[in-house]
């Protein structure tokens, strides 16, 4: 992007967001609930946040001629659900942090936190049911209904990776699961609010290649990503353990030795920096890191081909960029 | 009831309990998730339960002309939704046992637990948007979004008693938002899944009183009920300090002393049975119980009153005693 148009860019993006942001305050300020609920359920949600998910839904229902403001709840019930997802993986995680402050149970205690996360999820339906009718009702609370169960499913397989994550295969499944189906279900909502009901599939699968694509670069940022941008030690991921694709895809490449030396840094949160860098050369050596930027590289091609068909417009252009900022971005 | 309808009234129950049994355990045995989260999600609800929830949907539909096959998806989603709450709220009481098991949390761990609450709150929607559609579907995502909104509301509140729950009209709210909700949304979605939209406000009147009825029936038997019936030593709820509508309506009528020594008592685990005894009979004395028989008997009329303007069938008089031993039960 040049200068212009990255600073076009952004202050799209920027103006989506605030959209959004406006009616999250409003929302939440107008909610007629005990205090101590209404300030641990808000608490993180109004720390900040990127509401990436928000943007995808107002800018495909943009894209296909749709209306910002009839968007706008259920951008919020999105935005709602990933919140209680934090929530709660934070309680599970044991995070301390979040967005640079204190988690909700840190600040309100477990079980308030818990509630908080349920208050949020529940919203997430009363926000859709309220606002929308007919069919427009009916697939927005299919899609967030999926959305919700494979979230669940995708947590239920990272909580226990050792088990139920042994390749790539597995992982990209779980990846789908526990992050791409927001996303699907949130470009799928930019469709059905703008009334274009026959797009919801295309969509879905614009969505879920961005999600996929989004994890992987993720991925290759924890392993070779620069600590003054990520803000991550070097190798972060290595010493966690953390089962990504690259790590995925050279495990069965290595020699024994070369296996064995790996697994005694791999996961192993006392390991020096000098055994985690040859741990990382040793996925760089067997082409772990060009896997997955390859493989990130098909799906962000995958999301923008489903917006060939479209005439040029600003919001495709904004999504184009969007998607190209995602799989780019060096934090 | 005589012995004859008692018998007639149980195997009706039962009949209605075993389609709803048979559905819930068809539905978990064939969902393709970790067996973590499909044992952790399953272990509450299969461990037993009186199904009273989804005996409302299915006994109101059938009053109304319904098909019980059509209902059931909904009655389970209703089971689900109260599992779910139950799953949660043990972990915040911290509780070991429930219907005579191990809690979900003391076998499976906090986070799985979380987790596979979660996990029944998402099937719960998932389950309305699969199986009906149009105004049917709206309709019930509206109660069940609804009802999940109130039940973590009431659920906020009673964690914070002393706070928010300081006199009758405040306790009565509580209950209707903790308790009563999922009851009125129950037997609306009777009314919705037989067709018959216009009689929703109706019978979500009809499952309000019920739930309030049942709730009063439970604070009367936590004072003054037969232990050996009950289960539960005497005096338990004066022991845990549980401001129930009896105590609630008592607190401002005895003399200082009277209060003092009666402070003294409640909520103190601590106290000697004498003690309780006393404790309980100022709530006598004042009219507690008096008063809070009068008040069930009020609402379990109220909701019976909306039965009147109905034909006499199988399933009328099956709710009328359903509603009669709600209110009359001794355990």
């Amino acid at each position: 992007m040049g200068n212009s148009q990255t600073e076009w860019f952004w202050s799209k993006y920027e103006e989506y967001r605030s959209y959004v942001n406006r009616y999250i305050e409003n929302y939440l300020s107008n909610l007629d609930i005990p205090s101590e609920l209404r300030n641990a359920s808000s608490h993180l949600i109004l720390s900040g946040g990127k509401r990436v998910r928000p943007v995808f839904v107002l800018s495909v229902s943009e894209l296909l001629g749709g209306d910002i403001e009839h968007g706008l709840p259920v951008a919020t019930a999105i935005e709602f659900l990933h919140n209680f997802t934090l929530i709660h993986d934070d309680i599970m995680d044991q995070d301390m942090f979040r967005r640079g402050v204190k988690t909700t149970h840190v600040l309100y205690g477990v079980s308030t936190a818990i509630l908080a996360g349920d208050y949020l999820f529940s919203l997430v339906f009363g926000l859709v049911s309220r606002n929308y009718e007919g069919d427009e009702a009916r697939f927005l609370t299919q899609l967030l209904a999926e959305a919700s169960e494979n979230i669940c499913i995708g947590q239920a397989m990272d909580i226990k990776p050792e088990k139920y994550v042994e390749n790539v295969d597995d992982y990209i499944e779980m990846v789908y699961l526990k992050t791409a189906s927001l996303i699907e279900a949130s470009t799928a909502s930019g469709a059905v609010v703008a009334g274009r009901l026959d797009l919801v599939d295309r969509f879905k699968e614009m969505g879920r290649s961005i999600g996929i694509a989004f994890q992987v670069a993720d991925d290759i940022l924890g392993l070779v990503g620069d600590p003054s941008k990520t803000g991550k030690p070097v190798g972060n991921d290595i010493r966690n353990g953390k089962r990504t694709l690259p790590v995925l895809y050279v495990l069965d490449k290595m020699d024994k030795d070369e296996y064995d030396f790996f697994m005694s840094v791999f996961g192993n949160e006392a390991a020096d920096e000098e055994s985690v860098r040859r741990a990382i050369n040793l996925v760089v050596k067997y082409g772990g890191i060009e896997y997955a930027r390859e493989f990130m590289g098909e799906y962000s091609k995958k999301a923008m081909d489903v917006l060939k068909d479209f005439d040029d417009s600003d919001a495709k252009i904004f999504l184009l960029n969007l998607i190209e900022f995602i799989v780019s971005r060096d934090k």
